[in-house]
């Protein structure tokens, strides 16, 4: 379009620890932000809606908002509990509706998903996946999540993906560490999210020396990530992502194991000569969060938009 | 629509081995067939569009063409290897342009895709996976594949899923089988394939007993195949055809392989209640080749399609 787009958006990165509110316009740049911990629900979205309705006498109405959740949620807008935390273990919080709160309050639409389906989002549209279709976005820290867009739109299927809990085949230096995940022990999350590293090695990665097998562990299991993401889901780019990523060290020791365990057999250049540009760190850093929830905002708004957790009918 | 579609459609399941040709009608009835073997490039293409003349002559004009090719192939409509098999072990067969002879004689749209992905748009459109979105279609033979389609159409991305290479864990009772893939040893197909079951135990499944331990290693790989898959892709249905899936006995081992991979941690009845609809056999058993060709015919002829590999603006 040739006018600028002067539509504001209400974001709610809603975290199991802290609360991230924002209202920003279409590119992406925030004009308010607010940051709270995460109490007890009522309260909690209280407030959140509460800095919205300010943010939206300051500015103008909102055009939409967008509500990025931990999880798990409900995504099937067929289902009773759309819009509702699933069963989780922070205390409180199971069966949440996590939009009813903005619903009362704001007539306009709402997009909502999860986290890391939120961070896809604001990496395709502003950040490191930008122009690419199909992409993974990964991230790597307590836990291990991911979001998948297909034409741009949060894949959700059956609940969402949960790539975190698949099996990697076990690290020749890493035969005896039973895991940590509660659910699956061994799973990928279990051996190496950020506690895993912690429970295995005694210190966090970068408290680590630059020859400890941790690094070689590390890289390997998320390098079985990357590979299985390439021949199940066939990414234009994966974008790796969170607290354990943040070592920047780690990225090319991935993409030179993923290599090794893909063996050439998918041949494309993306998966050799130009790996540096397919295996990415993200963007937008630490604000993936709450652009994510912009994002979502932008996608609930757009004219025929597919929005994400909005328009999935038969799905 | 009220009037009944009489739309005719061609379709060419262009297989390593043999080809199949058939005219037929919107809803899948075939109208003729034709069946002969794979010989080289031009002689083979050549029979295919001559079948189809002969058919448009017997009954009108075809309203398009779907091509289901043996693969790897290139289905970036972008690139100008757009309708080739990339390089192939099948001699003769690298570089071919699948379409160009069809193109040629017929003003018509051609649809192109694997022949995975084609037999996942017909389980899709009249077979087993009706009414389910995103699914997986996958054929466990001599290789093993799988056709992803989200929102009906297949997954294309950077090249196309290759679900037959992941790697699973080995089994308790196969620590010592090297596997047979010749790019990767143990992965999937390499340890779960037919020309794997027939180097392990030195017979085809079928001949083995029931309480052979290949059954249970048989089961358990393509187990860990469709954990994976509910882990990365969520679909709502995956669908298992193929030779080796003919032994009935193996489905439900596999669904209860599955449960323990996922030790309940996707919080959903299709996993557990709903089980036997959510992993099911081929509604269209070997049909599904052809009937696939159909399926990308008529999809590549419906107004406003999305048609397989040849509208994915910006992929």
């Amino acid at each position: 379009m040739n006018s600028p787009d002067t539509r504001l958006f209400g974001a709610i990165e809603a975290g199991g620890t802290k609360f991230v509110c924002a209202v920003g316009d279409a590119v992406g740049q925030l004009r308010a932000e607010h940051r709270f911990a995460t109490t007890e629900p009522r309260t909690t979205l209280a407030e959140a809606a509460a800095f919205l309705r300010e943010g939206s006498g300051d500015f103008g109405p909102l055009a939409a908002i967008g509500v990025a959740a931990f999880g798990p949620i409900e995504l099937d807008r067929r289902s009773a509990g759309y819009g509702c935390i699933l069963r989780t273990p922070k205390p409180g919080w199971s069966g949440t509706n996590m939009l009813a709160p903005f619903a009362e309050q704001f007539s306009c639409p709402i997009g909502f998903d999860t986290d890391v389906n939120a961070a896809a989002s604001a990496e395709h549209r502003w950040g490191a996946a930008r122009g690419a279709d199909p992409i993974v976005y990964v991230t790597v820290g307590t836990g291990i999540g991911g979001g998948v867009l297909v034409n741009g739109e949060p894949l959700h299927g059956l609940m969402h993906p949960e790539i975190g809990h698949i099996y990697p085949r076990r690290h020749a230096y890493d035969a005896d560490f039973a895991g940590v995940c509660p659910f699956h022990g061994d799973c990928l999350e279990g051996l190496a999210g950020g506690p895993a590293i912690v429970a295995r090695s005694g210190a966090l990665l970068d408290e680590l020396a630059h020859g400890h097998p941790q690094w070689d562990i590390e890289a390997d299991y998320l390098a079985q990530l990357c590979a299985q993401l390439v021949l199940t889901v066939s990414p234009r780019r994966i974008v790796l992502g969170g607290g354990v990523m943040s070592q920047v060290r780690l990225l090319p020791m991935i993409r030179d194991r993923m290599r090794h365990w893909l063996r050439g057999y998918v041949d494309r250049p993306e998966l050799s000569t130009r790996i540096d540009e397919y295996v990415v760190a993200p963007g937008l850093g630490s604000r993936s969060g709450v652009l994510g929830a912009l994002s979502l905002a932008v996608q609930a708004a757009a004219p025929h938009s597919h929005a994400p957790g909005r328009l999935h009918p038969g799905t």
